[in-house]
């Protein structure tokens, strides 16, 4: 945090000035993104609803995007963010395992979220966008567009799940603090709103409903839309916190075996890990790294769901995306890491989990919270609910590495704090804290209507 | 935040291997600690409550006291913390004024408090202590030592007053998160809370009376007391605040003009500018620096109570200190700057007030949290209500340089951030925020009561 011109200038030379982008290291091309007729996305298709230089990048085959001089000098006010190894932790556990994490949320809005808000912000402004529209769940994204949104004076227009605007008035407040407008979805500012609320006037809402009226609003009033994860520009933005991490874990003389994050949209796991698979395929990693990819078992899109064509969004606006899915229909029960609350995730990813070079695990909230709790008891910093996950995965690496004797190094990605979660901890400690998982008969009814729902475009 | 051993090793230099002890720079002995029959207070009856090694610290005349490689190991895991130019506030003020906060909200428990903390947990940890008892009054102080007792295995006993304790849940679930047992004060545990509980059984408690049952539960048990401000050693366990930051402004080419920091007690204040006076008095300061303490007009001590001998609870627990008060029998209103919110302030820092080398203001509360918006809307960064005092200065400050057209350089102390007390800025934000402060003949009664307290004990 020291480390930048705004700070003192020595530290400076840690952030990156480039973004690294995978598609060209992908060997092969991503499947594409296809329109209702099944034909491909073009371009233009998207500059409808986002920045152009934002799509620009999205199909770019450049290996690195420089960083805007205004971006990164907003990214200076925070970055480079910490790397810590978690030596408490690790003597609690007795494992011979080194555990490091990167610890995004020093920034502002507490997560890793503003490296990208702060960049599609920019843009939006930069050709000449007086208002940005968003989607939030638990509020970590909306809050990281509501401060890019005060530092560059655009309007933000922020869609907010309805069961979180209601049990977590918090970050609402932080949004508004920041001067962005807050509205509790599904609403009836749009169709798609008012078609969930005449469903169910008390409707909890998602995070694809929040999508979809997001981008409705954005399509019909011409402002610009930011998105939180999932497309390429988006996981493309968080490579800073890999490229910073690359540099810091040889401060240590270290290497990881294990890169480990959790997965909602899979934003701030990419982030980390696609640095490292860099390395890996350029023959300069020191180890032969894994990927771990970590999701919620009430969301098991990457462990029990299919690698198909889906809608982005709940209302079947977006493009069709070829991803791990458990069915753009499917509802996610409550569970507190609202950021994880999404029936998709990234095609990158996807494409790499189905390859096998990415290995994905799912872990049930009780557990999650349980991991949780052991990380701020002996390291001091609450875990976000997202970033838990990543907790607990390491958590059973590392005692896996005690029972085979192995000093591994693992790197989790603790992508935010939980200081605005303490009524899900409160739950926890009270032993009020539900933990609903999906049924293998449920999810199958969702996945059917997908398969429904492609047949027919000639897509596989 | 990258600047430390467990972090990238090449930043440890930067953060204090010793804290600076005002003590032999006072040019005057402290005026004694008085017991109730009006003699000065010996070490061995501190000895009573508080570790030895602190004891021997709040008498000590050495002027660097080295610190423990055990406790600078777990500040190296935050410190040195962030030096910030917040050149956004300076430009929508439109002021020559250059402005920089030290920002110590990136603390695990977001504030300032764990410097010494941490210190006397583990000097209390040392000394062969199972459990410190302490008091809190928003949570900040109270979750630095759970913080402090999950790293050294020490139970904490935090008192709580009851106000906060219902109206800010939050703090309390953090500490309880890090291990530690919270009662809200005033209780049945201790005489002065029963006391207290029976004059009024919904009784809102003071800092004050929660200092009144810590110190009763620990004389009684054995346990040690921890405190969080007021007296010598806590306060020059601070100074690692503003060690740090006179490296840290020469990276800028720059040195203060203003030193500027909110005062409860007066420890994050103290930590801040004692190293600046310090180069002052020994003549390396590269400017003449003015030191402005401020305070919310609803507990005005420094600028409308009296410098005398008080006691520092409202039992009358304590020794009597010489310090700027507004009578220990003073009710603060329940402004949200909860760490404000104590009718007297440390001894050292009134001295230096009464030979008028630091200045005094006090702002209300509503003018403080208009401040701390504009530094959200402008930095990013959420003050707690307390640090936000020092913003309001700030601001006044570089108005008035404005007008002067003088480019002067002012540095605040960002004490904390306030992500747990979003709710006082919703009420702010509703213009719900209520702005209570005492009268004239109020704060007489109080004092009056003070002159008949020290009456025949020879003092003055």
């Amino acid at each position: 945090m020291v480390g930048c011109a705004r700070r003192a200038p020595q530290y400076e030379w840690m952030v990156p000035r480039a973004w690294y982008n995978i598609l060209p290291d992908l060997g092969g091309a991503l499947p594409p993104y296809l329109r209702p007729d099944g034909e491909p996305v073009r371009p233009r298709d998207l500059e409808v609803l986002f920045a152009r230089e934002l799509v620009r990048q999205e199909f770019s085959q450049e290996r690195w995007i420089p960083i805007p001089s205004e971006v990164r000098e907003i990214y200076l006010t925070w970055r480079p963010t910490p790397l810590v190894r978690a030596r408490r932790l690790e003597e609690a556990l007795r494992t011979p395992a080194r555990i490091y994490y990167k610890y995004e949320g020093v920034s502002p809005p507490g997560s890793h979220k503003p490296n990208t808000a702060v960049a599609q912000v920019y843009y939006a402004a930069r050709e000449g966008a007086g208002r940005v529209t968003t989607e939030t769940g638990a509020g970590q994204w909306g809050s990281a567009v509501a401060f890019a949104g005060s530092l560059f004076r655009v309007k933000a227009t922020v869609y907010m799940t309805r069961s979180s605007y209601l049990q977590k008035p918090y970050r609402r407040v932080l949004m508004e603090l920041w001067g962005a407008e807050v509205v509790p979805s599904p609403s009836d500012r749009t169709e798609a709103g008012r078609k969930f609320l005449s469903e169910d006037p008390n409707h909890p809402g998602s995070l694809g409903i929040a999508i979809s009226e997001a981008i409705e609003d954005a399509v019909r009033s011409g402002a610009r839309y930011v998105l939180g994860s999932v497309l390429n520009f988006v996981l493309m933005h968080q490579t800073v916190i890999g490229l910073e991490a690359l540099e810091q874990i040889r401060y240590f003389d270290d290497y990881p075996d294990y890169v480990v994050g959790c997965v909602g949209g899979g934003s701030s796991f990419s982030g980390l890990f696609w640095p490292f698979y860099y390395e890996k395929r350029a023959g300069k990693a020191e180890r032969d790294v894994k990927f771990i990819a970590v999701e919620p078992a009430a969301v098991p899109s990457m462990t029990m769901g299919e690698y198909t064509y889906d809608f982005g969004d709940t209302a079947g606006l977006t493009p069709l995306i070829k991803m791990y899915t458990v069915g753009h229909t499917y509802k996610p029960p409550p569970i507190h890491a609202g950021g994880l609350r999404y029936h998709g995730c990234a095609p990158t990813l996807s494409l790499l989990v189905s390859r096998g070079e990415v290995g994905a695990v799912a872990y049930r909230q009780g557990e999650v919270f349980e991991a949780a709790r052991l990380f701020a008891q002996h390291e001091g910093i609450v875990p976000a609910p997202e970033s838990a996950h990543a907790v607990k995965a390491a958590v059973d690496i590392a005692l896996e590495a005690k029972r085979e004797g192995r000093p591994v190094t693992i790197l989790i990605n603790m992508s935010g704090h939980g200081l605005l979660d303490l009524q899900a901890y409160d739950e926890y400690l009270r032993g009020a804290l539900a933990d609903v998982v999906p049924t293998a008969e449920e999810l199958a009814a969702h996945l059917a209507r997908v398969r429904e729902l492609i047949r027919g475009k000639g897509v596989r």
